[in-house]
């Protein structure tokens, strides 16, 4: 094949090189290359903990156990198990316990006095305008104003009556007890790319294990005491039971593939996620209303609840390290590679040129 | 320490070089560093901006108030509060309102004829299967057929009895009303990374303000009306109401921490997420089946809700720029200065030379 | 305007060439430059695929339809139907089928003797502690020591009795049956980016096809047996009815928006997410607690469901490559001429230098 007709195939062109004998330049021209190289890799390292980031699929199922006494103002002494206290969801990365609760029993559809706040009384029936209501209202005003106790009088609503009176959440918590449930989190993590498979339930934990493993001592442990949690996002259980809130239970895996140091074991750490930014806050905590409805007679009658509580949010972080690792190797050491090897393709001029 | 024994450290190697004096290659010199820097610190941040994305880690507690007045088809006038019209859910980034209803009264365990469709009429006993059932069952058959009314005779199923009867939603929807509800998101963010945290309640806000503030004045406002939410996804509420819809509530942090110009304020956008590709739609909405139940006379009776509803989902989106400016801030400028830098050491040649 | 004053801008620098003559170093040069473009552009295409990954924004609902009869012990026939086997849960992204129950009837709050396990008998009083209770406990101690039965005495509670007394989930399982039932699952994505939105119900879907499609002959057919769900992951169905479980349904969005080859169409998965790694299990499947509530009487009973069920997550990837081809494509593609460009430039030297 002549090589004159494939002149870019066969042609080499390289840079004619001043090669320089200098201590100072010479450590400053490796400290440089170190530097680059340093900064692509990092980059490239820090870069590909993100990439790895979204890929663990990841399912979570929690079990909390525990049961407690409390006396509900109106309702009086009642145990409370799992089936109670966890409010009528489950979902699917967090779970919810009531640690405080306002009930209201035996609410129907009727017409009541609306519940004074301070601007809210009426003297006529004038001040009440029939099928209002704004974001305070339990109902929907009938036009009527009507007597409350003996010295207030306020509109009438249509609404579940009696209508929810107390407003702020009794102090300290009714379930405050909760601190001592405890909860089981299952967590199964697979990196698609990999094939892998891991669960934060260890091949080598046993049921006696289980039922006796503590958080303190053994920080593989998956069964935590909810109080141990709220202490370590740095709140206090009891404080926080009164308003409740949202605390997130942050399961790391930090796994490394490589045939030679393989290791892929959780971390759990806690934080709370609401309500940090200021001392004074608005609206704090965690509550929703649900309701447990009846027939009775004929006429449906409900006990609404006034739930504060705790939420859990589980979320699972994750990274695994064989194959991108082996591919950063590679990369930065023919990088390297590639350096030296053009090094080697220098004239050999040696002059002790002086260079400003 | 003898420099000959350590020559790769004492040596400096550098590319001899030609100047030539030329406004049109000066010129395109520099635009073409200038369009490769650009290229490179655009890549930067453009994908900063998605790894970013992730590292959100962001909690939403979400409160709905409002109350309404409906009339239920076979139940008569209603007020429904929110324990009521919330559904059973308490999902972590998503609530969902009932919007119409077609509730079915009384159910107990029987036998009963199956609803009538277009295809399921029977003549004798032989056209019902004993243990069948399909996707449009109301429950198991029992072999028989038995008159559902004076005309049609369908087959007689085990099932909850009597069977929900109503296949289209009520038109208008029943709680259309929900328009005016309100809900308060509550919004905490934190930035791991930055160690930063922010709740969409701004400090600046308090209790009067919150009160009164009002989306179309105000875009920081966290109070949002159902019905301006679901307009601005560019929907018709009264329309959506009637079969349901999934409505995504987009928070967009855009934040910067660079201490001359700190700003950290989300952005509220709406979009509605479902049936959106075609105009005729097949299974439209969204609408799930709830029951509550009641034991009368040691009998377990339920009432079957067929709820449909808007389901509307928060997601918090974020990202943030103090370190990662600086760091590409950094690297961009030391590849200028780099670039300065060896280009101080050329040979002084100077030829005016044309290049081709 | 002179050029001297804007020596920067005028000149041009460039490296001295030496140009050499062989083959080998020649084609070596050619297989190195690709190799580099190909990491790079490899590099890229590899991120995109990640950045892309998390700009879905999707939303997704199911509807499960089927109706079963199933004999419960203790309650006897019963026929259930959506409403009743989905638990009391809706969440967002995934749903659940209750395939197995133990059901606990009229309790009420009272004290009964705890349920004896190998090492909670009692002989005396002091055995058992006022105010106890631990883990596997279903109240609180009272104190006093009753009979279980004949043979057994244990420490009484106060707690809902009478007390669950059956721990292992019946098999076969009682709602096996759910393998027959089928699901709907409706998902809309959007591509932000691209303002593209797609549906899995395509457009050319009617409702005859739904009615009749398939997976084993369609892979687009957006209705799935719960079976097949299991079997294509890999797992049996009715074994995993009996304690339950979690499987994921991966729906994965490849989608190309360059007009010439447009296609964006979903891929359906299976896999089951807990519960692999190996044989023996600690606390397999997934099971929860639920009550519902009756006022008997002016006294609250309530009927305990354990329910153990399958959870299926909907997990939706998607990634799309219109503008990110043609950028990744031009920044190739100019790397490539400035190359070209660049060798344009050589002094054209031609020495056949060998080099070591």
């Amino acid at each position: 094949m002549s090589c004159s007709s494939l002149l870019g195939l066969c042609q080499y062109e390289t840079n004619k090189l001043v090669r320089i004998q200098s201590v100072r330049l010479g450590s400053l021209k490796w400290s440089l290359n170190a530097a680059i190289l340093l900064f692509i890799c990092v980059m490239m390292l820090w870069n590909r903990k993100y990439q790895e980031f979204d890929l663990v699929v990841s399912s979570v199922t929690t079990k909390v156990k525990g049961v407690t006494e409390a006396r509900l103002p109106g309702v009086g002494d009642m145990v409370w198990d799992v089936a109670d206290y966890s409010g009528p969801s489950q979902d699917k990365n967090s779970f919810f316990v009531v640690t405080n609760v306002i009930v209201t029993k035996n609410q129907k559809q009727g017409k009541c006095p609306e519940v004074p706040h301070t601007d809210r009384l009426c003297k006529t029936d004038k001040d009440c305008e029939r099928g209002a209501w704004d974001e305070l209202s339990h109902g929907i005003q009938t036009g009527s104003c009507v007597k409350f106790d003996v010295l207030r009088k306020t509109c009438e609503v249509s609404a579940w009556c009696p209508i929810e009176t107390k407003r702020s959440p009794p102090t300290p918590a009714v379930l405050a007890a909760a601190e001592n449930f405890t909860v089981l989190i299952k967590n199964n993590i697979r990196f698609p790319a990999f094939n892998f498979i891991r669960r934060n339930i260890l091949p080598k934990m046993n049921s006696a294990y289980l039922r006796s493993c503590q958080r303190a001592n053994d920080s593989l442990c998956p069964i935590f005491r909810l109080g141990d949690m709220v202490r370590e996002a740095g709140e206090n259980f009891s404080k926080m039971a009164i308003e409740g809130g949202v605390i997130g239970i942050l399961i790391k895996w930090d796994c490394n593939l490589d045939p030679f140091m393989q290791h892929c074991l959780p971390k759990y750490s806690f934080r709370r996620l609401d309500e940090k930014e200021s001392n004074r806050t608005l609206y704090p905590g965690l509550n929703f209303r649900y309701a447990k409805y009846n027939m009775v007679n004929g006429v449906e009658e409900r006990t609404l609840y006034k739930a504060f509580g705790i939420r859990f949010d589980v979320m699972v972080f994750g990274q695994t390290t064989i194959f991108i690792d082996w591919l950063i190797g590679t990369s930065c050491y023919s990088a390297e590679v590639g350096q030296n090897y053009s090094e080697k393709k220098v004239e050999s001029v040696q002059d002790n040129q002086k260079v400003v």
